[in-house]
């Protein structure tokens, strides 16, 4: 047993994803959860995947791992609000998609006796609330530790054993370093995912019912990742600004090379450009981070 | 038997489907299949989804209906070489991704007694080549025809009977229309999708090796439309510039909106923007266009 107790505060896909695989690996003697929803608590309750406590402080009392999996957001006003909570040797974590914003808002409240140590699953769905959790979510995907310096060793150690015990494989890295990557692997894909379905929702020319009925040739692949919950992609464009424009304005000026080869036909750079591309996809399927089957392997 | 003889001419996922579909549906007596390269010929044959011939005239002499399932590109020389070997009451067709540059390409070659329908299949996979067809590709999926004025009545309605009995339903629209539904539905995506995966290539501050290991965040999504096939895609982005510029146009619109709400911080304007977003993903799942599971059902 790893831990004696661990606190899940926020109980999405991500929160009650945890609490299965955490169950699943024997990893925690008790996982105890709180959401900040009423209703999600009912539900997540219902569930039945934790100790849903009605409120923040019977969770976080007593327990040896915290968890922070709401929206990023939220972080600077529940980590003032734990922390007086926080027993000596207690581990302080979240699974916030920004790191530096992260270590900003939750730092300055970590209280002597215990250690934060900040972590990004690499892993999710399009869908979002305490129903869309499962336990082998984190199976084969990596997790990402960013601690600041300071950090006690032994903290960082036993989180890291922690996800590899859910089944991820676990990386540390600098926060703004990490910032970057998942801005150009995560934030900037979703972003243009969320552009062009709002493009084609509202051109004169073509019927929205058009763009759905015609989806299979593209299209419908844009829409599962613009599908995500809308209050964490908020709060992770609000904390990872300067990275995302950075990316962003690179994607702009590639963009518009390309757009000026289609203006001018330029057949052998589209030719070149799409025959680069390719490997990348090949890589990713060989290192077991996507699947070989046509289409996702999709059915249907 | 609704055809006799069925020539295919261009044996990649398009062609070698079709033959695969025709079968299953036992929709004609026999398919003739054509590929200018020789190993695609060979590599066809060893399959036998179809009679591979060694020149063109055989496969398409005595042939009801010949279908076009090459890259555009490649269709007005085609077109030429085919128009004096078609017999009285046969049926030309496509699949080809554009329809107004089909029709001026083609066209002017029809000879008299025979007809031209044109065709877009919505449907495909991101793998090429005669081992990447299988029969049930088209099912539950759309079927364009965008047949010129004065097309018999009779060709197109055969030619609907086809494609219905390999599984798709069909739609009838103007050929100006279809490139215009296309570009937003499936050029643009893929443009938009090349582009970010070469932008996440080229990047100085985050490694390829990087970028590759954690691309399940999102950008591995892009990379499966990113390894679609570059010839094809070269002739689409040739023959489709003017409606493809044109969503382009509001793309770029549209993401520079986007851009500046991330600048300024505006999170209630991103919130609302990927609220919207998320009721066409909710539309193409409940008409049967995609998936319900998560992740697209991925085992991986």
């Amino acid at each position: 047993m790893m831990f004696g107790k661990v606190a899940i505060i926020g109980l999405g896909l991500i929160g009650s994803s945890i609490a299965h695989a955490a169950r699943r690996g024997q990893l925690t003697g008790m996982v105890a959860g709180f959401d900040s929803d009423a209703d999600v608590r009912a539900r997540a309750a219902a569930i039945g995947f934790a100790a849903i406590t009605e409120g923040l402080e019977e969770a976080v009392t007593d327990a040896d791992l915290v968890i922070l999996c709401s929206p990023v957001g939220s972080y600077a006003a529940l980590a003032r609000e734990i922390a007086p909570l926080l027993k000596v040797g207690a581990i302080l974590s979240d699974v916030g998609s920004v790191k530096s914003a992260v270590l900003r808002d939750v730092t300055p409240f970590v209280p002597e006796g215990a250690a934060f140590v900040p972590a990004h699953p690499i892993a999710g769905t399009e869908f979002s609330g305490p129903e869309a959790g499962f336990a082998s979510l984190f199976d084969k995907r990596w997790c990402i530790l960013t601690p600041p310096p300071g950090t006690p060793p032994a903290a960082v150690e036993k989180l890291k054993a922690f996800w590899e015990g859910m089944g991820a494989s676990v990386d540390v890295m600098d926060a703004i370093h990490h910032d970057l990557v998942l801005a150009i692997t995560s934030h900037l894909p979703h972003l243009i995912a969320y552009n062009i379905v709002g493009t084609a929702r509202d051109l004169e020319t073509v019927r929205e019912a058009e763009v759905i009925k015609y989806s299979a040739s593209g299209f419908r692949d844009f829409t599962r990742i613009a599908a995500s919950d809308p209050t964490m992609w908020r709060d992770i464009f609000m904390n990872n600004r300067a990275a995302v424009l950075e990316v962003l304005a690179r994607f702009n000026q590639d963009l518009a090379v390309l757009q000026r080869a289609v203006e001018s036909g330029d057949g052998q750079y589209l030719f070149d450009f799409f025959t680069r591309t390719r490997a990348i996809r090949k890589a990713i399927v060989e290192i077991g981070q996507d699947t070989a089957a046509p289409d996702f392997g999709r059915k249907s």
